[in-house]
């Protein structure tokens, strides 16, 4: 049996139970967006991490080296945000080619510091190995929180509303149209889409911003039961935490905030722009589950906050499983999640999973 | 100018500075062998990591996968044995290619799980990505200690006296017998050494042993000024810990404690022993400084506690820069550092680096 024949979320499944953590001080192991260890009394450690691969994970044709520093910074940190933690620190390994310009190395750090700076996540170490084929970016994030404060995957309760930050399928729509452009040409035009949006969805797909000030403002207003960061796509997230939880959950498709430059890119190429949102990935927006009581007082204080809006777009019962209500009828949600193993190009990373 | 034109420690230096960390919970940033971070008053928390990368760190044809995932763990708990940290916790990337058997993964997670348990550090995270290329291995572990616990390689003062743990020469000695049978074919017999003395230095380059419990009896015995773990070679070591404390270290050649399988190894190849010890890297032994008034009683305690030896080799002086006493005659000794940009097999990764 190949790798790829049981792909990543098999090899996940493979090695769950064997590596489960019985050590006291491990809070919660594999599974979830970080992994959580008790440190000092009252306040825990998130570990998390995350490797892009040149080819798999971004190409150089798409991305600026100080984009790809940037994304690398940005998933993990959204890792964080998933769970409510502050960035303490962050760790890179990078593998490069001998052949590689000392400028992109100059530039991929550069991308790296401006994140670090704006999130107050210093770049405290790491290891520089030569790659004899692609490019290879590994990083490692830790992050503090009061022992109450951290948001889990599997908090959420029957009877909890299902919500999530800004909006989502841009990134996916990003993807597209660079994938698009790399086959008719650099030059080309994007095609029925101004290029207003072609920028907006790219710079979505290429600079994806953590929502670590939404993250706080969630936990301010009241809390967040379970969260997860939207890095597989919407249906997969769900799914995972209704895994998780031990719950239900329904998603009103009508309710799902797909953003407007993905609605134009999917009507441009003929596509289903609420699938961009449910299965595209890479969006690195929240989320999470509240109780009904506090779900608008969230909406308004992140709002007020950050200006991101936040959206009511499903809930959770008891049972197992998800689904789609859609059109009048209810559909089974699969994760259809995105696999490493079995897709070529682009890509999120989602979770701690060993 | 090109990745490979300024190498590994080029690319250190450039970033080195721009890098350097000034957040107020960051004691130690890139430059040691693991960055230390403060968490709570009076305890510190060390991250490190190390990447292997297939065809740089370790060839499929001389590694089993379970020895990989040792090593993996090895090297990077011998960072935490250098800097007298105990082990927390450890994360894991993995890059796989989907053709790769399922067997190979089972066998990687089962060497490291060997080793974390072995040295209680529980494997809680990780990625698995797919890799188009090289099997991918990147290994993050986190060590916790009372903060005055911890060793630096800038401890080193002008009269402490410099110590080894072990023998060394052994491991590259291993990679130059595992090389020779590459050459040779694999049913080769190793020429002009015993079968015993071969698989005794295979071993040592394959699975090495991190030195935990001989720096837990080093710091429990007076304490080391400085220290460091033997990745890249004894030579390279000295200079890091001469640099970084601002000292001049003299290593006396005939104190050097070569192994005796890599002396026979080198006689059979016609090579100098000495430079196994000195330029051959990967024996992840320690080698620390003392004050000469704790030194015989940490290499008793630590003989007694663990059945290591620890031989003085060298003095601390004031000036800058490393000599080699040999023969009579005092030289430069350069450190000559195995870099990963510039050679192709073997070869350790020494070090919180960036």
């Amino acid at each position: 049996m190949r790798v790829g024949d049981i792909g990543e979320f098999g090899l996940i499944d493979r090695w769950m139970n064997s590596l489960r953590c019985t050590d006291t001080r491990c809070i919660v192991g594999i599974g979830d967006d970080g992994a959580v260890l008790q440190t000092s009394p009252g306040s825990v450690l998130v570990a998390t991490c995350d490797m892009m691969v040149e080819g798999i994970h971004f190409k150089m044709s798409f991305a600026e080296p100080r984009q790809i520093g940037m994304k690398a910074m940005a998933i993990n940190l959204s890792d964080l945000a998933a769970m409510n933690a502050s960035p303490l620190a962050a760790l890179v390994s990078v593998g490069l080619n001998p052949s590689l310009d000392v400028e992109f190395v100059d530039r991929l750090y550069e991308g790296i510091s401006l994140m670090a700076d704006k999130y107050r996540c210093p770049l405290v170490g790491g290891d520089t190995v030569r790659s004899p084929a692609a490019v290879l970016v590994d990083m490692f994030l830790l992050g503090e929180a009061p022992r109450g404060d951290i948001t889990l995957r599997s908090g959420a309760r029957p009877g909890d509303l299902v919500l999530v930050t800004g909006s989502l399928g841009s990134s996916a729509a990003g993807l597209d149209i660079l994938l698009l452009r790399e086959t008719r040409g650099q030059g080309a035009q994007s095609p029925g889409v101004s290029a207003s949006v072609a920028d907006a969805v790219i710079r979505a797909h290429l600079e994806p911003t953590p929502r670590l000030t939404e993250a706080g403002a969630i936990a301010a207003a009241g809390g967040a039961t379970s969260a997860i960061d939207i890095s597989d796509g919407l249906a997969n997230e769900v799914n995972h935490i209704a895994k998780m939880s031990g719950v239900g959950i329904t998603v009103d498709a009508d309710l799902v905030p797909v953003s407007e430059p993905a609605i134009q890119v999917a009507r441009a190429l003929g596509k289903d722009p609420l699938a961009y949102a449910l299965f595209g990935g890479e969006d690195y927006e929240l989320c999470f589950t509240a109780q009904p009581s506090v779900a608008d007082r969230i909406s308004r204080a992140v709002l007020d906050a950050t200006g991101t809006a936040v959206t009511h777009i499903g809930w959770v019962s008891s049972g197992s499983g998800c689904w789609l209500l859609r059109e009048g009828r209810r559909e089974v949600l699969e994760p259809a999640a995105y696999d490493h193993f079995r897709r070529d190009a682009g890509g999120g990373s989602g979770g701690n999973q060993v």
